[in-house]
């Protein structure tokens, strides 16, 4: 186990005030900081090595190669996947989930299923209406059970029309974590496709892509330390194998003719163009970063933080709390309502004390609508936040009913 | 006029040697190296501002909003757009015409037409035989005269049928600037669209799309001092008004029910996911870079540098030069090859001297099919670059010839 008060000696933008209070970052599952070991592999890249990546045979192009590939190996150990050819490095987990919607526009047919479910965040949710849309197929929901993923109700719902079943490893808003490894075997029963939508998870908790079984599993470098415009999409390399490329141009083809071409092997068939060198390289740095941690020490430390806060918010009067209301069944996401106070109030008096959360419908409206609300605030927690940030958080809302109490 | 010997002090990475050479970095074509001012600024943002953007009312998420959207006011600037609209953030040029040729892909209908030239990078030639491919559309090529593009081969394929033309800006292999203010009156007096591919030309010279009166142009931040991952499609507003965002998913959406969703205005209906924030701060701290320089004075510096080194390249015997012979129709872009010798062999002498430039197909094999030769070497020169420099190139391959012709 780590203790996050070291942790933040890497971390040198908590250490500043926002309000003239000491800044408490709780807007994790929206992007996370960065550890100085990140922005030292950025600057070390473009100091030392840049060049543009597998076209050189020029010694910084070398360099910049085998960093960048080296990355993918430090990615694919990250999840664990089977070979560095599952291991696609993309802008972010919108894209990923975006070429896996536009593999499944080729394979799906009129009266074909896609299940996912009302927790869906957009990236999961708008480009399956677009497949489906395009391609006649009919997308279908699962809905809430206790306040999580309704697992009788997928089961239900999964039957032989169903060709693509997509969802959340964990909800950026209910911060549940659903049972992916049960889901796959369910589905694969029907030789449907298991896509899984992991930002919210690879950040959090360890993942192994070979025992979930998925068939995909895209996730973001930004809310796991690493920099902005980087991701992974994970996809088995029989599935990937005749997927057809998504993007076309330079370095993902073998021989181009005036009307025709050919692609190069996995993994590369995907990247076309220059890729976000020294993103890629960044994110290796944080996987290593996360891996020196321990990814199960991580999770301890955010259950042990869950485990500390969710019974302080439940009994702040008026406060309803959105999710699982059991501290086992959480990871570090709170989305939560004040009685009579709207979101972006609340998360502004917040910010006034400098605690740093995000109010609004977390690009999620099925969800919310679902819930009955149209937006909430949000507080989310990562490695360096403490039991402190915590009680700051605890305090700074129970100012704020009483500010806006006192006011109306 | 700037100093080159003055510019150099800003890049580090410039003050190496490589195979115990002083490191002469001409490959910049495939990528540019970036200032301190660009790495200070990623470094910046990540230790003072970084949050996620356009969602958060805490003070972190704010401030990136505002410098991610400065940014955009930047590179508007930058190439003198109408209006912060019309430039959308992407992954980089192949991105852009990605996007573009998906477009096309909806309005081209069997027996239109594509116009390209046989001198474009794959980036965009693929994706407009995808295009075609899949909406039965004819895609047709305009070839070379001179050693530069054919513009009366040009004028005489544009015709009724002719829906996009699209065409680069500057050769990436023989370095000639195409004329496209003259390419887009005759285009558009066909209603069809033009194209540009920027990725050459952005860095080089001053653009005004306004002047040019291209319909798309697409160009990447890491061929003009900025990082890698982040570029923009430049689109007249009155073409994205109707055109269909190309991503879905948070951040591009007005509302989001179970079946549909409707889209956010220009330019954010492209924009989908979390962008790459730090990508486009540093990209905007490049253009700061260059228009300090002016743009002007860069492609005064270019052309002064080709007009000293085109000669010399021309007097060694066994040379040679593909593109213009002129130096006044050149920038800074040389592909070669040395009689008997192959192009890889030459740059990796090249590299034992510490001369860094590129080999290979240049992501063009059907110009150097047309050219009738398989691979060339490519010496590319930016901002940093000295007539020392080029003595450096000169003299490496004159030790290259030597020591083949020795060995052989």
């Amino acid at each position: 186990m780590f203790d996050a008060n070291d942790i933040r000696q890497d971390f040198t933008i908590l250490n500043q005030t926002v309000n003239d209070e000491p800044l408490v970052y709780l807007d994790n599952a929206a992007t996370t900081q960065k550890p100085q070991q990140v922005l030292a592999s950025l600057q070390q890249y473009y100091q030392h090595d840049n060049a543009n990546v597998h076209r050189g045979v020029h010694t910084l192009a070398e360099r910049a190669t085998a960093r960048y590939e080296a990355s993918r190996e430090k990615l694919r150990r990250f999840i664990n996947a089977a070979s560095v050819k599952e291991v696609l490095f993309t802008r972010g987990t919108t894209t990923g989930l975006n070429w896996v919607a536009d593999f499944a526009q080729g394979v799906l047919q009129a009266d074909d299923e896609v299940l996912i479910s009302v927790m869906e965040h957009h990236s999961n949710l708008i480009p399956w209406q677009e497949a489906c849309r395009k391609s006649g197929a009919k997308l279908k929901y699962v809905y809430l059970k206790d306040n999580a993923l309704d697992l009788e109700g997928l089961k239900q719902q999964v039957n032989a029309k169903t060709k693509f079943v997509s969802i959340a490893h964990v909800s950026n808003v209910l911060g549940c974590v659903n049972p992916i490894k049960e889901i796959a075997h369910l589905v694969h029963k029907y030789d449907a496709y298991l896509v899984v939508d992991g930002a919210q998870s690879a950040p959090h908790i360890p993942i192994d892509v070979q025992d979930l079984d998925c068939d995909f599993f895209a996730f973001s470098g930004h809310k796991m330390l690493g920099p902005t415009g980087i991701g992974v999409l994970y996809g088995k390399a029989s599935v990937l194998k005749d997927m057809p490329p998504v993007e076309f141009g330079g370095e993902m083809i073998d021989f181009v003719y005036e009307q025709t071409a050919s692609w190069k092997e996995l993994p590369w068939k995907f990247e076309a163009g220059t890729p976000n060198v020294a993103g890629a390289i960044a994110l290796g740095a944080a996987a290593d970063y996360l891996e020196t941690l321990g990814m199960d020490a991580v999770r301890a430390h955010e259950e042990d933080l869950a485990a500390y806060l969710l019974p302080q918010l439940q009994a702040i009067d008026g406060l309803e709390l959105y999710g699982p209301q059991k501290a086992d069944r959480h990871l570090g996401v709170f989305s939560f309502n004040l009685s009579g106070l709207h979101p972006h109030d609340v998360a502004t008096a917040l910010d006034y004390e400098g605690v740093a959360v995000r109010a609004g419908h977390h690009c999620a409206q099925p969800l919310l609508r679902h819930l009955g609300i149209q937006s909430a605030v949000r507080a989310s927690l990562y490695i360096y936040n403490t039991k402190e940030d915590c009680d700051r958080l605890i305090s700074a809302i129970l100012k704020a009913k009483e500010f806006f109490h006192g006011t109306f």
